[in-house]
């Protein structure tokens, strides 16, 4: 078994799931979860397949919590040393128009985006750090963004005020560590995820492929993963072929 | 008298006092700063100057705050209507390393910064639309923006992620309230002002003009309140002639 | 008469007329375009009105015939140093399908966008740096951008590639001069302009003020051009209340 | 062998070398350079690989060139359909201030770097439309940017000018012919190539990674290629861990 392992947190049966599923392959993986029914499945189905993984429930945007996580890991994984470390919250999408959000939708999204981000990384950046010399790829913490990422659109203040101040932590992040061999990169997810809850969102006109397949992102997490510390990504966007953008 | 009044939260010795100043040749205004001592010489000025000058003690991050602040104004200015509303508010810049930087230093940034914003706009978006009818110039609300709101520069994780999302709701805001008649505006302040506390600071060379005068910001928010509705600017930048960009 | 001048270089019955008669109330103003019909009516208009305009017929795009129009600047404003210098010329948008766009399409975009600011800035920039020391205000070179400016929509490549090399250009001639004290800026257009040839186009719903009002884009060039070297502002974008964004 | 094949724009000793030895592994390449000093080594080494590779003289800012390069690949691989394109091409960067600039270097990057991106999209996206019922991957064009792409610096101005316009030009395709199911793609390179030109150029201190691996690049590519259709990517940065921005 690798001496290196993953981390995800926000693992449900869309991007997280699949990402697990992916870097399973190589590492024990680490899944973080509000509720175990939502790792649950996940870990299984690692499980059975051969691989490692252990289900944690965690609110990243908590710090007892989060620190409480990392404490079972140590205990779970004793000798393993992080490689990636994957940030795929979001949170704080109220939908409402403005004058209907209350301030508590937006702390809900301010908190479940950037403090979730910012504990997640507090608790990871030191264990990359420690693996720079050492792990097969360098060292990889990736943060799912969103369209919201780049634009406050009407009545999606709240939402996209957490989603900007996520990218800003990133490219923060990015510069300040970059530098001492950890890869951060952050993804704008532009489109419809492909996973049960939204298979009847009829988007794009509805045909083959016009949702954003959640493995297909998995695949791109890993190709972020797997690049040399001489050609790092920042920041890449993802969109279905027929998505208005 | 006119009967429109413009308000500005965040008002100290630079940026604030400059606007309050500048509006206040045309409007009673009234400035909110969470202590007397930062709005009470500006106060002075205005109305010894022959100006209406409010002044109200006033947390923006705080909802209560931000409540009984509107209820005193009723009571001050029981029959005046809003016409312009700026968002002058900082906060939450703790310049530490990342691995420094507490929990607390990212939630002052988040809460000063974006809750600020909207609480603030919550309470003056409302009075604005009521403006839309009959005042002089579509009512406006200005929010002040920083080098941070684009971009998250290393050690600037905390700020820039308060700042980052204020552009968000920024924007958010313009889409949903523009199409109604609110103009808003974000002012992106790129490089040092020049003011009491900074001028020890060496910027630029140090030369004239190398630091932004505060008035030349405050014209720039009266321009873009007089802006008419056919051409709305959401966003300009300000930088001294000799800032590297 | 002021000793300073000021060129608006695209004049026709649009932005370059409101931004003529607008600054020629200050300066004489020299009025570029490639046909006389084009300006003639505007140089009336501002003679009539007790200014000073001088038109020269001049395709920017052509190094001749810009060095031309320059030596007739000199012969009829002899004594004159500039202060403001407009680009407002806009080519090249074919509104066709790529696979239909010929190479001629996007030359005639690549010419008259950005080899016409090009041509234009080499003969002004020299003059406007020669004005640092004693004009009014900053010297000032405005140049008039487009959606297309920041966007590459579909079958509108060769209007864009015009249009974002305008803006590179733009940002360059800003960082290399500003610091010298020449005022360069870039506005975006974000919306259709209300002029004699779009009376007909319903846009946005065609209620009143759905259009951008060519006056006000003036009053926001005359406004760029009198910011002070402490605030110079590089970027604003200008759009109806109602434009979609 | 593959019944479909790529071609490379812009092979030299760096980038397109890279990528035209990444893509002969799955497919035939067509190398284009202007010189065939430039293609030969390439072919050379691809040939006695084992791959084949067919190198031809064309510049693609000129569109006979353009056209008869098209021809001699219709007999050379008369039955071979199109899988990928890369325009690689870069040009024009005269690193002179702005007023020592001629018209002419202006022109050598708009014609090098747009009307090259042109020609070649207009040769190459009839192709790839052809395959895209039937190719192993959704057919692909990838640009080659850089980062005076996304920033206009000083003294950049005349290079700047032919990269945004190129990446207008690549948002256009995208948005034209990425629902006709066309993968466009545009990589920011943002630092030094580690070529054999550059060997001493002594960048971001000069450690080991600290210019990107043109073959790190020619796996960015690659991962781009065979993305599916649920998910394109439309642009990508990439540099060296240690590289400032």
């Amino acid at each position: 078994m690798s001496k290196f392992f993953a981390i995800v947190a926000g693992v449900g049966a869309g991007t997280g799931r699949s990402v697990a599923l992916k870097f399973s392959k190589t590492y024990p993986v680490v899944l973080l979860a509000r509720r175990p029914e939502s790792y649950e499945p996940v870990v299984d189905e690692i499980n059975k397949a051969g691989g490692r993984a252990v289900g944690i429930s965690a609110d990243t945007a908590d710090r007892k919590s989060v620190d409480s996580a990392f404490d079972r890991i140590k205990k779970e994984l004793p000798d393993a040393k992080l490689a990636a470390a994957v940030f795929n919250v979001a949170a704080g999408m109220s939908r409402k128009g403005f004058l209907e959000q209350t301030p508590e939708d937006l702390e809900a999204s301010l908190r479940g985006n950037a403090l979730g981000l910012f504990n997640f990384a507090q608790s990871t950046i030191p264990l990359l750090l420690s693996s720079v010399a050492d792990s097969p790829h360098p060292p990889t913490l990736i943060v799912t963004g969103a369209t919201a990422s780049l634009r406050g659109s009407a009545r999606f203040g709240d939402f996209a005020a957490g989603k900007f101040a996520v990218r800003a932590l990133s490219q923060s992040l990015a510069r300040e560590f970059g530098p001492q061999g950890v890869h951060v990169a952050h993804a704008i997810v532009d489109g419809v995820i492909d996973i049960p809850r939204t298979k009847a969102y009829n988007v794009n006109g509805g045909g083959p492929d016009s949702k954003i397949d959640p493995d297909a992102i998995a695949d791109s997490y890993w190709y972020l993963h797997t690049q040399p510390r001489s050609h790092f990504t920042l920041e890449l966007d993802m969109r279905p072929f027929v998505e208005k953008f």
